[in-house]
């Protein structure tokens, strides 16, 4: 009864990076590529993109919760994770949707893991039952020098809770996040990111083509 | 040094139970007669006793939030616990106060579990590492039948998004929270709610008494 271009499940793709890196402004461009092969796409964002979500954000980046243990910190993350997956990205990609997350459980690695040191397997624990199976299709890692990204951050607005931290913080949020794409090279995708914002768009677009095989065909 | 009196470690005690079954009445009468005992009290309840936790508590509690998902509901349980135990509970019991908590973990397993079917060794898990070891001394469960609570409950304000729930929920978690009390007798003393106030105090004293042996000798 249902012809396949309507039941496939959708893809689902995660943009990382520490701060500045360009994550924001490689969304903009990748959803307009992406929305042009005639997929529907979801734009969400972590933490974030539920109420629930976004009522977790303010709670987490407000600076006055300086005081936040490390391990209050990763359950918040995988709360409003668990959140996400079961209201927005399995429902978008169950209907064949493309899921576009502006960070998604490989930010709690790289920065409650590497930033903050929480053991790797505690945060693999939390993964597998909070985000019930739902893993990125592709990851887009944008890797840049923490300096170069914090020049970039600087001055948008006063930093947030996590924004505060010092450079030691960041170099293990990237050290972390290079560790993870080394060992899932199938997953991820490490772009260039000191590249100008439309070699990076395009270096993006190449790898996300890689996954629309077959739909246009 | 150091006195052993003024080195000993404090007392936990929580208290639990639910809804309407006389916690918050019982524990405005018992923090007077521990504060008779000679002891430094520091009073306080679940979720929340943090700035953090009474954040996540109008989360949880806010019946807008109808659409949470019970793992998102477990992991701000435990993210409003791991803040407490860490800013308030741990650093108070180290300096010898005694701590008196409206809720502790207890309820966890009964709400979350008994309530929503979130396994038991799910919640452990999280237990050991959010508490970080840190289990209550002495847990009073005030246990009465689920109609005479609601009874109670009823009419004091619009109901939170818990006290929502239908009654087979509540039965659950009142079979839970007996359950718990059985397989550990020793922490557990179970008190019938259905008394009058002055009963019920008069019987929790009884019981906290036996923490206070050695403290006035
Ligand atoms: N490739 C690029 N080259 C130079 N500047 C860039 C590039 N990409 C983005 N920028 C600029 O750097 C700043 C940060 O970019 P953006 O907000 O996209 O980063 P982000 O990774 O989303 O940051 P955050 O982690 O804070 O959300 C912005 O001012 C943006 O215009
Ligand atoms: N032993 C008792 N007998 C009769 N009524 C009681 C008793 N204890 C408390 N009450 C009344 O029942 C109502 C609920 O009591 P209380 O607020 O102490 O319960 P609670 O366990 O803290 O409830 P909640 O779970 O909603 O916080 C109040 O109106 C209180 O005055
Ligand atoms: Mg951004
Ligand atoms: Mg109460």
């Amino acid at each position: 009864m249902n012809a396949p271009s309507s039941t496939a499940r959708g893809r689902f793709i995660s943009l990382e990076g520490g701060e500045g890196a360009g994550k924001s402004t490689l969304l903009a461009g990748l959803r307009d590529w992406i929305g042009q092969q005639g997929v529907t796409l979801v734009q969400t964002r972590e933490p974030g993109g539920t109420e629930l979500g976004e009522a977790v954000r303010a709670i987490v980046l407000d600076p006055r919760h300086h005081g936040l243990a490390a391990e209050t910190e990763l359950l918040l993350m995988f709360a409003s994770r668990a959140q996400l997956v079961r209201e927005r990205i399995e429902p978008a990609l169950a209907a064949g949707q493309w899921v576009l997350c502006d960070r998604f459980a490989d930010a709690s690695y790289a920065y409650q893991g590497g930033g903050r040191g929480q053991p790797v397997q505690r945060i693999a624990a939390l993964e597998q039952w909070a985000c019930a199976g739902v893993t990125p299709d592709m990851t887009l890692l944008l890797d840049l020098p923490v300096a170069t990204g914090r020049a970039r951050a600087t001055g948008r607005s006063a930093p947030d809770r996590i924004e505060g931290e010092a450079d030691g913080f960041f170099e293990r949020v990237r050290a972390a996040y290079r560790e993870r794409a080394a060992a899932e090279p199938s997953r991820f995708r490490v772009i260039d990111a000191t590249q100008s914002p439309a070699k990076v768009l395009a270096d993006a677009i190449d790898a996300v083509a890689e996954l629309t095989r077959g739909i246009n065909a």
